[in-house]
């Protein structure tokens, strides 16, 4: 499978994605930018390059002044931002962002030890513990990332410094734990699908070998966490090693069943095993991450795509606990369902990877951003009770509103480097065949691959239909078109400039084969049909209740649009529901939906030995992503059908 | 109001709770006498005996052997234990409990020191610390526990050694407090229903006048427990001073409008208040008492009569925040809302006040203990899943079967001194009014008050019929008999010796004046049709659900009932429950209902486009307090309708 093959060759077009291409680039970024350099008044500080700045002056000078701020992983702030920019700078030229890039990469370069060891955390503040925590010091987390970025910023922008430095830290590791022959594997997984990446980069087989070593050791010896503590004695946070679900390191990763603990650890670990599968034709490890996928997507996955049922460890629970108002269901964690997903998809090429993809995407990574790019949840409720929600001791991480910035500011990058690689989960190229898994609007250039370009036009979410055209160099393009048909769309019609089309559906794609002239015009009708969905009744939270889909967006009703208070509705079993025209002002442009329900009138009472008196009424339904952009407000998205 | 002037005047006759007054002396009372001493193989340690011994041991020779163990309060196990033994011994002669009951009292007192003080965590493990802490350390909490148990000991057997004893330490608080001027008031209220108990047995003005100052200085200085924390820096387990909800120390208590943090420290604190506005006629503080039940019984109470809906602090959280499944609910909460209720009832008589006593009495405090008496909840969830509940990260309090004993065991001797002193709550007499509160079967000798006997023949909970029969001791009984007329109750009738009688109803008591010759026999025929239960559509878990009761029990769905399996039912709206035959063999006698409903059939997939195709079914229900008596197995209370 590719690594930024594409992102250099595709061109968003205005519209939905166009949208967020832009927010991205004029504010997420540079918004970012500040809040890594501290320039945001009332946001959490993030003090992020100043570690830098220090490391880099202490290993100058031997000292340094003030002391390392924020979190043991800091560094993987500005890594992720980086990682973000190399993306928007691959898409679209800005030499002054460029040359603050190179600027920050100079003073990475100065931060890392002559060994090869970056990590601020460490030089600043614990250098004589360096590897001594693996289980929270996030050492190998942090290298992951900035690998990532390196990766990321030599492939779209040409340069390699940053590779470079983060070789050196590379090797560095690797003398360590396979030369060397230290024991451990990290607390926080992460290094692995990023030495998969630099593996990939630049064919060095220790790279994949050292991923390989990360994903085999880990939890054979389960208790290495304890011992590692046992023997070191220190701590960050009070972590506890004997909780060996948190960090998947119960047993050997081949054989666990049951996604578990922290969740964005779960799925980082997952997709290095995917990738590493997919590099190594290992089929056990392609059957552990199918294992655990199911579980995942069938047991403990919210219907936004989101991950993660509690805050007490920021983790997976047990099969089919989904609480609403609870949820975790952090940002991060549905980012990772993604990059997993993606990976499967890769391996199995089974259009079902790809409706994860897409849900965790609209309805999860897009709600933990407002809609101006400036505010972020981490944290992406399925229900908001103002005066509980973020109020309640049980509710305190469940904000009704986004706040600016995180003291752990993990999501916001994410979410920026996410959007600025869309063309990497929209569009596969394997062989002859060309897979369209999102339908993001825009021009992708496959001269080298395919011969030619191809442009999708389309008003998706809000519309089904998307056209492609295909725009050959000589006088056709010889391509295998595999179009995925989502699991949601009832019907599927596919034209060839205008006449229906023969093609295969296969896995949850349509395979059209063609020799496309120009012009040739591929025209695909989604089946927009509003949908009610329905939970499994062993999901106790959802039992009676039914939420609402239209293509790939989750709906929800917010007291806003239905006169402040959505707990008294219901939606009526068997009821219309409409859809409104497409409102290109409201929330950035948006259908609503109207459907057919009943408000219950409760009296002042707690309880009551009368049914409460209902009347027939409207709901109004947003799309669940831009909920939360409108002040403090009721949200609900299971509501209950009578 | 009374103090224990029923309790040997009125003797339990076979029944409901017949069965109960046996099984808390025959069974509860011995079992936790063994648990105090440590003889249940596979229990908790409570070590609460040894400990006395260690510290009546330290003040005779200057030390003593092994260490402290068990919580700081551990004393207060014994003192609630010894206080329901006392109400056991007023119903029931037994030489040898009384016997054992005598020596640990003799140990206590060998435990005091020269000065009145007794604790035995400060005696043996923190001998220059005493009143140090008050925000953790419980020893006013202690104290109020052992005054509670000394002045039941004193009524019911005559014995005044204990009540000695705590007189001396009362005098002692007092010095401390009140001569001394010590600031602060108690982290964990109690010493002021306390006193004010010790006050009525004793007559002595010092003892209200204690229990009015902890009250009135309560809040006043709201920071006391921070400045008590940087003053002497040190810490039992942890607590955070600054969290002024936990211990309702927010404010005066006069300006108290909402109940918050830990729900038995509110309710204590609140029965304190209730209490001492009945003897001193305080208005204010009295109202303060009515708009913290109200707020209490109209926005944070279960249906179930629970009280606490967070785990984290036990606690209170916020209005018509009453999640089912991880619930906190703990017994003793419950068993404190009586305590205030009960108050309140002698305060405004008005039988809203009982209706929640014995709201709480069947369905929470009943609930918490093992049908056989052995096993306790501490947390009473109103929703079982099994695999998460006591399992999940954010269910590990909610467990689905009952353990043997707890390293905390506030709640087991608490049911036990509760259900062994219901006369209290289940007779109120004033001037020449017989109040009926609760129905409870027996006889009550009033022949002081009122000139003779008064026997009560019910099959309640089970059937509305009450009979009240006068034996007079000489021509007949002049007395107002006030019957309760339960809110659940749509018609009332009553009879004397077979003729509608002549009687006016009036916040919540039908008042029926006579003069009753003998043979009078008063009848009561109580509503006891099925009533369905709709919760205030603020209540986001139950929004859709209903919930069954009849007469004062509130009704579950349990898996063992319902083909393993109760999330995937449904009740029909307007559809019809039928009343089973009583079932004397069944959980110790109940009568089931059935109610017409629908079971869901989902399939395998965690989300489905497809509503489950629904089966007419009947659901069986059975009386929330047997819950759990059968193995692991849901539970439900509140069911979606349909």
């Amino acid at each position: 499978m590719s690594d930024l093959k594409l992102i250099k060759k595709f061109e968003l077009a205005d519209g939905f994605w166009g949208r967020y291409g832009r927010l991205v680039r004029d504010v997420v970024l540079p918004y970012q930018e500040n809040a890594l350099n501290d320039r945001i008044e009332g946001a959490e500080k993030s003090h992020c390059i100043e570690n830098f700045r220090m490391a880099a002056e202490k290993l100058r000078t031997g000292k340094c002044e003030g002391e390392f701020y924020g979190m043991v992983f800091q560094d993987s702030d500005v890594a992720k931002w980086l990682e973000g920019a190399a993306y928007s700078l691959a898409q679209h030229e800005d030499a002054d962002l460029e040359q603050r890039c190179d600027e920050i990469i100079e003073l990475i370069g100065q931060a890392q030890h002559e060994d090869g060891y970056l990590n601020t955390y460490f030089t600043v503040k614990e250098p004589d513990r360096r590897w001594t925590n693996l289980h929270e010091a996030h050492e190998l987390y942090c290298a992951g990332h900035m690998i990532e970025a390196a990766v990321a910023y030599a492939e779209c922008t040409g340069k390699t410094r940053l590779l470079e430095i983060m070789c050196g830290m590379a090797d560095h590791i690797y003398r360590h734990f396979i030369e060397e022959g230290a024991e451990g594997y990290p607390g926080h997984p992460e290094i692995e699908l990023a030495l998969m990446r630099l593996y990939r980069a630049t064919k060095q087989e220790r790279y994949k070998e050292l991923a390989l070593h990360f994903i085999n050791v880990r939890g054979v010896n389960s208790d290495y966490f304890i011992q590692e503590k046992q023997r070191n004695n220190w701590s960050v946070w009070g972590g506890h090693p004997t909780d060996k679900e948190y960090a998947q390191n119960t047993a050997p990763v081949r054989m666990q069943r049951k996604a578990v603990g922290h969740a964005v650890r779960a799925v980082y670990l997952y997709t290095g095993m995917a990738d590493a599968a997919l590099e190594t034709g290992d089929e056990s490890l392609a059957e552990a991450c199918r294992t655990l996928w199911n579980n995942i997507t069938q047991c403990r996955m919210y219907v936004t795509g989101a991950i993660g049922s509690a805050y007490e460890g920021e983790a997976f629970t047990k099969d089919y606990h989904l609480p609403n108002d609870t949820a975790y269901a952090e940002t991060c964690a549905a980012i990772g369902l993604i990059f997993f997903s993606n990976k499967l998809l890769w391996l199995d090429r089974d259009g079902k990877y790809a409706d994860v993809m897409e849900r965790a995407l609209y309805n999860c990574v897009l709600a933990g951003m407002q809609l101006d790019g400036t505010r972020f949840f981490y944290v992406n409720p399925l229900e908001a009770l103002p005066g509980i929600s973020g109020e309640a001791q049980t509710h305190k991480h469940a904000l009704p509103v986004r706040p600016k910035w995180f003291a752990c500011a993990c999501c916001p990058p994410n979410v920026a480097r996410l959007l600025s690689s869309l063309s990497e989960y929209a569009w596969h190229i394997d062989k002859d065949t060309l897979y369209s898994n999102l339908f993001v609007g825009g021009t992708l250039d496959v001269s080298e691959e395919l011969g030619g370009k191809v442009t999708l036009e389309t008003a998706y979410p809000y519309d089904g239909r998307i056209t492609y055209r295909f725009t050959p160099e000589g006088k056709s393009m010889n391509v295998q078109l595999a179009i995925r048909v989502p699991a949601w769309s009832r019907d599927i019609g596919i034209c060839v400039n205008g006449a229906p089309a023969q093609y295969e559906v296969r896995n949850g794609y349509a395979y059209l084969h063609g020799t496309f002239p120009e012009p040739t015009e591929v025209t695909v009708e989604l089946d927009m049909s509003v949908r009610k969905v329905y939970a499994n009744s062993k999901v106790a939270a959802d039992t009676g209740k039914v939420a609402v889909e239209r293509g790939p967006l989750l709906y929800c009703a917010e007291g806003v649009d239905n006169d402040g208070d959505v707990l008294s509705l219901f939606c009526k079993r068997g009821g219309e529901i409409s859809v409104g025209e497409y409102l290109p002002d409201k929330l950035c442009g948006i259908r609503e939906l109207f459907a057919e329900g009943y408000r219950a009138r409760s009296g002042e009472a707690l309880y009551s030995y009368e049914a409460p008196e209902e009347e027939a009424c409207t709901i109004t339904l947003v799309p669940y992503y831009t909920w939360g952009n409108r002040g403090l407000n009721q949200m609900r998205v299971w509501m209950p059908e009578r």
